[in-house]
């Protein structure tokens, strides 16, 4: 189904890996909405993931970059404004990547080189994307960029790890850049606060399955999902959001705002 | 413009008095995108309005019903099924009115007969609606209803009034209701948190004019207009956000975000 | 164990019922800390509740009064003033009552006679009590004023119906006449989100004991007993926290930043 | 005043300067109150502060540790417990530094050489004094861990710079630590969202003096003091507060939950 929400614009979607990536199931939303896309990934991701596959499907080009490398940031920035012919009028962060839970060290255990690797990654990056956009001036005026956070950065998940912490340095660096990019540019900057999501990165945390099963039975509305996320992110690079700014966007069937549920409730009683 | 968002879906509008209302704005964008809909006020606030010519351009029909009124509220949804020609997919609760402001009285001089009043049309209204919608089992699945707010039931504007405790009743209200229309009907209930609008409404709240250019130059985009609502609310109705409830969102340009703003601080620097 | 924390000070004490009340054993810690208070309650509930114990014990009067009534909250005030000798310090608010939930009535089917009476008897009375002391100027600079809420003002318990909106209106008082009492006065107000507590009262609701579990298994420290909750009330009347105003205080073990615990987990673990 | 509220406790306070430091006038009434204090701050910022001062005041020995060194933390923590005779009860961690800020790097065009030094200085090197804590097994049950941290991290004050991304990191690591710490060893750690303080660090900042008037101006009860800070402080060490964890509470004379005051409206009407 489409509805022509984004035809004529033009954004990079950063993170796409496989058919189960929320990053994935974006571009394929914005190329049904009538957008044109570039698909980026790191170099190291697109080995392991099937991008062309999406790029071929959704008549995209591809740009590998570093997120974390302002040089290569620039150039994908650059190169995608002469490919899709002109300025963007949305970007999407989807990226994050903890070494610590990678490498099994827990919270209280923390290798800091790690630590500081996955900050990069996670959250640093997206202040790198926004300032190279701000610098280059290459949003068009009422643009919108997108960051995915999670819960964890409110709330303690003990399993999420030092992604918390990340995904509330990316939370902040959406307000505070927010309101330079709304300020100075008419862009506006947001983040995405989804339900646990069972993409090939989500997997990895220890944990997952009990906890998207709690998560689930918290929601009232069930967890979201990746493709759910993905239109939902249509809503939000259309012009029917102009003046939403600055906010961490809740999109998870309710559980945000659930103190508990019957179900989980049930568990307790004797 | 129209995206065909609402195409097929039915709804009713509270609170549409003039073409400065918000929800005018937002009947006119639902019947765009291909919505049909009922317009309700009541019997008084018709009387002073001129909602007959909104009707007359959406193709709507009007049913008068005082919000505090349970049996107001069921006839006006048997009826909307009837005139509709089937459950309902969207409902906007744009409704409130303070006797102590229009009284001239000080928050810290309530008289409570005034304040009971108050909270009965602006608040506890929404139950009603709510209630009246979840016993009639009027709503489709994936329905969505939207109830307007203001952010002075998170911070104190000080001729704001009762109005702010009267909004975090109505903003909990969301919440509490949509846990249970989320489980049992699949329905989701959202509070949009607006920027200050110089609705005929609005316009009579002391210091209004300074108010809303001191939030104009605190949001980094901008106040959001009663027409940009519209807008956004469209997206809150559409197929697009399924899994967000419970939830309070502010369309307000990036005020509620924002700490201070350098034209802010530049009125206090000597 | 005293500090002299409260030496000096005056205060007022509504909701004591019996010794598993939080308002009980704040009026045991407020004599050990050197305070005068004076005890309330609704006549109705003193009949049931053994308050002449706990005026011996204190050295204490009591005055009987419907919060509910402005009438017997001035005569409360003038009477409190003239036997503690001057002006008060500090007032604790502790007083809630749901009758849907006494009748058994759901949230989702609420009889608005039942709601406007838990209504008043559990928010507005929090702002009579506030507009008594205002008008009356019956507060000392620096004074201190707390209601206690719960954590469903934020997000919803299902079984606590309609006691979330109330709580989330008495929470909005709290800001709302903080403003006023702050800039006017000098004085202080705030609430305290306590833990689930298996008071008298609380015992009344349906799946406490499953919920009172759940809630200590979601705690790191675990949930905040009656008796805690009176030594941090200590240091809201205290002179130590001056510049504490307008805010909702979580005292539940870590319980509202935890998005869920190990032990919530393996409850969802095939 | 003091109520010997510390008594027998013994603690660490990171990031004493000089008199007008908020940890300065901490560790003063830290000894006040009853407690044994270790100082510690960065071996350069003592060779410009004049904390040998503060340590015969309050008769505590100094350890120089750089906060971002895992090496220098385990010494300092070894050593103070040597030296005060046993465990830790409570720890303030007031460090932060944005070498961008220092340099006159504006937020849209960061050095993010200079941006991971601040990172590590102003926000990781919580998690590092935390985990060495954690690891040593160094506070008694029911300690107390407090980070100052500013309001930055909710809201964007555009002079702030990425001060805001660090404290928002910080303000994290206290809820994920704090789960921990709860967990395992019962003790709390809570960060303190303290109104803007004209120390010799904050001063720094550019727009200081309009920002601190118009902050004044938006707080019904006025700015929070350092010294009044550190009275607050000392209610979060003491026993009166073990239920409160995982919390970032502010101390800002209202400011967090005032949306306007009628002071601040004045300026922007005609």
């Amino acid at each position: 189904m489409s509805y022509n929400l984004l035809k004529g614009k033009r954004g990079i979607i950063f993170g796409a890996l496989d058919e189960n990536s929320i990053a994935w199931k974006t571009a394929e939303r914005a190329h049904e909405e009538g957008a044109q896309i570039v698909l980026t990934n790191a170099p190291i991701a697109m080995r392991m993931g099937k991008i062309n596959e999406l790029a071929e499907k959704t008549g995209s080009e591809i740009i590998p970059a570093d997120a974390t490398s302002e040089e290569d940031l620039n150039n994908l920035i650059e190169k995608s404004m002469e490919i899709l012919g002109g300025k963007l009028d949305f970007v999407l962060h989807s990226i994050g990547m903890s070494v610590n839970v990678r490498k099994g060290k827990h919270y209280t255990d923390q290798n800091y080189s790690f630590t500081e690797k996955g900050w990069d990654v996670s959250a640093l990056s997206f202040h790198k994307v926004c300032q190279s956009l701000y610098k280059a001036d290459a949003m068009n005026e009422w643009g919108s960029i997108v960051a995915l956070t999670y819960m964890a950065a409110q709330r303690t998940f003990p399993d999420y790890n030092d992604m918390a912490d990340n995904k509330a340095y990316l939370e902040s660096i959406a307000r505070s850049f927010g309101y330079f990019f709304g300020k100075d540019k008419k862009v506006r900057v947001n983040t995405i606060s989804q339900s646990p999501t069972p993409t090939t990165a989500g997997k990895g945390v220890k944990g997952f399955d009990g906890f998207i099963a709690y998560a689930d039975k918290m929601s009232p509305l069930g967890n979201a999902t990746a493709a759910e996320c993905a239109d939902y992110t249509m809503t939000l690079f259309s012009d029917l959001t102009k003046k939403v700014t600055m906010q961490n966007l809740f999109h998870d069937g309710g559980f945000s705002n659930t103190g508990v549920s019957n179900e989980v409730i049930e568990k307790f009683e004797k």
